[in-house]
């Protein structure tokens, strides 16, 4: 169960940072963290949470993690179901305190129709910078496909291993530094669910992108990184 | 008394650093720092001081830190009181230091009414955008009980422990980027005592939720870590 | 085959996460990540992969970087045209894919006419601050010359080895700090390549300064390395 | 030689990329990296330097730290002429290039009467938001000691001392976002000296408060260490 549990706290602070974050801090006018500090907020929450609990669960945080993982030879198919499990309700969960927060300031409301929207992900009239699906999902493809491939090389037998936390947590800032204008960032499943759920709206049609593009990418990068690059 | 000295001018150091950014850099038009250059500051100075001091001490620089760690067994209850007097002094001292400079600058005054004073702590009208008691002992409470897992995790004897102060001081960094604008981000008592002595006014009265919410969030962090996570 | 392959991934890495970063992100009004966040993600695409697959190819991502370490000693004659093929290849992959994303926003448009355009690198009229080329030659061969010092200095054997990648991807991130405003910062010919092909116009001819200052570069810092540093 | 060497361009790069990145990139409109930037790109200078030749000369690159080691008994008496000159010749001949680059764009002036003027650093009408001698000489007193309490704590031989180069670049980091308003940020006599010599006017005459209170706090900040932190 510990390894569950590491998957749950860990992801609930993926979201609860990052998706925090945005929504209170990144628009406050002149001293606002922008999206630099967002960038970097979802990637100290990996950074922090890998060398918390990674040694324990191995600090996935994100269902396209753990399929990539798979996918590349590198996790147990048993695992999946209770891993992905553990990560989304961590991430809903972490969505809800985040909601309980927000009804804490006066005048908050949430608006469906607006890109963004809670740290929502979206493509088309719900992109950040007005992206079309294709460069969304082309964006989201190829950023979790290298996200894998840093993750596998990192953490290969033969890579200066002790430094994965800190590689892996900023190629996720890196990650968010590119696209938060495109999608405002997925690469993970369990992110873009939570957020959804509590939006609604154009949100929940738009959510099997952000399934399929990150879980298709993290496949595609497993399979490079094994096939082509891996010492056999 | 090397390690009581090493908590005094650790926790002088975040004081003067963390806080001393916010008032002399974060709001300079154009080129400030903003909450990004404070975040970065608050946590560079746990990340500095740990690598420094923390063979000395352990690195604990707050009192909610101490608190945490008594509860989940790794820190001696008859040290609590030295250690956190020598947190409350070493806070004071830089806060005294930081008036100092502040009045080699014409016109400085510290209006007790405005939210983020002489950078304090603060809720409801003294919250820098609004933020409500509940929300911010909410925010105070989370940010704090995983701050002391991200502690606890990175200092386990399974884990990757060299990188503790890294990990540690970026996750002070990121507790920044979350939640400056709801607190002026505390997860410190003693932080927030040196600065509020210093403004005075309603900062007082709202002390309590600074004391009560870290250390509350400390202690569930703590057990948290002790009992779900921690390998038995 | 694995370490061309592994230049190929990390050079695409380094184009698609530093350049395009800077097409979709550093503009955007009040939020965009400007000038340092394009800076931190250059610096995190090598710091990333470094890690990743630095232990495949030791990581040149660039073809004045090979040219430097040869001009060393620490790289040999007959792996320096399939190093820079396959940088090259992986750099020009990259850009077209950073277009195809391009197009999926409406009015998406290359002016050849504007400095900075496609996050092409320029000077005289397309320097993004109107620098010379004389201060343009001087400043990516200072840079260049500095960055193989680093490299030379933190991969000797006599230096604290592991931490190479943190002290070369940051130091990637510090030369953009530097001269983004002079060049829209190159150091790297391959990066260059793969912008001015899409964008055209005058960049094409501007080309020759940001292989000839960078590579000159590399060859100095390469033999001041070793002449003037290096333990013999 | 080979250590003199190493301070030599060591120094060299930390005014040559501290000092450069706020010339040329600190106050592009919208895009500028602002005190965030320059703070960042002072550090990187030592932290990427540390790493590349503080196996050869210790990587002291300012005159106060190779006095305040000496104060603390960690450096030789006899080396501290030749550290000191090789530190002041590498911090004038980076001004020098600066000053090159700089006159390659139109309309470069220098203005001796500007506060920060060629990133000088200064005091009263000098300072960059207007703080007077006593406060510039406070602040840059305790952050130079608090410089070398770092330094000496991280190298210590019980420290973890394989992360003292990231500890040190990122305190300078911190020194910079704190103090930049106030004097510009010196800590260290070399890169104020190489500054002022080519600004002129009242920068000469103020140079005597960036030698005595860094050197001043550097004493102090070794003989804290050495005498109340440092395991007997």
């Amino acid at each position: 169960m510990r390894n569950y549990l590491a998957e749950f706290f860990g992801t609930f602070w993926l979201v609860f940072g990052g998706c925090g974050s945005a929504l209170f801090a990144a628009g406050i006018p002149d001293l606002g963290i922008g999206f630099v500090g967002v960038s970097l907020a979802f990637g100290l929450t990996v950074l922090t949470m890998a060398y918390a609990v990674g040694h324990i669960s191995g600090g996935h945080f994100n269902p396209a993690v753990s399929i990539g993982l798979f996918a590349s030879g590198r996790f147990e198919a048993k695992e999946l179901v209770p891993y992905i499990a553990s990560q989304c309700v961590g991430a809903i969960a972490a969505a809800a305190v985040l909601y309980v927060i927000c009804t804490g300031k006066a005048g908050f409301v949430i608006d469906p129709n607006t890109a963004g929207s809670f740290a929502a992900n979206g493509y088309g009239t719900l992109s950040p910078d007005g992206y079309n699906a294709t460069a969304a999902f082309l964006a989201e493809f190829v950023l979790t496909a290298f996200f894998l491939i840093i993750i596998l090389g990192a953490t290969d037998k033969y890579a200066n291993g002790k430094f994965a936390g800190v590689a892996i947590g900023l190629a996720l800032t890196l990650i968010h530094l590119i696209s938060i204008p495109i999608t405002n960032t997925s690469v993970n499943p369990a992110r873009s669910t939570s957020q959804a759920i509590f939006v609604g709206g154009d949100y929940i049609p738009q959510l099997w992108l952000f399934w399929a593009a990150p879980i298709a990418g993290a496949i595609v990068g497993g399979l490079i990184y094994k096939s082509l690059l891996e010492k056999k």
